[in-house]
């Protein structure tokens, strides 16, 4: 009998399917999913990717509209999820991260950029980095061929 | 000859126009204004206020919220700009204000709730407290009259 799928690894696939669409619409590849778990079967709340180029949008990074995507939650809810991110959170997300005291941060990569990750840790949050070489190939990609709407998206 | 208006207190007006605004639709009563300094005239890039019960929004707190409003910037346009919320900005939104690297934040009152004033200092963000009697009272009045929405608004 094959081993069941693991569950970073399927979270990630998600976040990472959202940062490919946003890749193939000429934005910024980022992608997130906030993911419930409770008893046996892990639910995704929200997922959606950076928003800077489909919507214009300076705030909605791929974790705040993963976040707008799932709607208003109680604080027990946040309490038993899963942030899934393709890159490293900025520090804008990382906030939110801690705002809603989500206990757990799954990462695809944080080799082209290093976000709010000793913030994380600082507060308790458990940080984890899939180091995943699809993140890593998509991301490095579009820094070098859009380096002006990657620096506007983290603030250079 | 009156003397000329204080811009602090204008910008914190503009910002508590909208607080002003939320309350009466029943929402969080905080706003918030990006406000751009170049030249002798600032102008209010954007202003805006929480949007947690109007759009059932979990991220577009007053700070996100003026941010948004004021759409993609360049990095140059924050790095002159100050941040006007009429109550201490909270974690997410404190990370907001470093990734673009606004060098300034006025903050209507932090005696109902603090945020991350702490981290921004840490960070060499000028924090301005007005202590403004208007922002008290009505962010007291608000937590009184609905706690539960309060709560969800701060992750509690």
């Amino acid at each position: 009998m094959p081993s069941p799928p693991n569950l970073d690894n399927l979270g990630l696939a998600t976040a990472l399917a959202k940062a490919r669409k946003s890749y193939h619409e000429g934005g910024v590849p980022i992608g997130a999913a906030l993911v419930y778990h409770s008893g046996d079967t892990p639910v995704v709340l929200g997922c959606a990717h950076n928003q800077r180029i489909q919507k214009s949008s300076p705030t909605l990074h791929a974790e705040i509209a993963a976040l707008e995507d799932a709607g208003r939650q109680k604080a027990a809810v946040y309490r038993h999820s899963t942030m899934y991110t393709t890159l490293s959170p900025c520090i804008m997300c990382t906030g939110a991260i801690l705002l809603y005291k989500i206990p757990r941060v799954v990462i695809g990569e944080n080799v082209n950029w290093v976000g709010g990750e000793d913030l994380l840790k600082k507060h308790g949050v458990e940080v984890v980095v899939l180091d995943d070489p699809e993140c890593k190939t998509l991301m490095k990609r579009y820094i070098e061929e859009k380096p002006e709407d990657w620096n506007e998206d983290i603030g250079e």
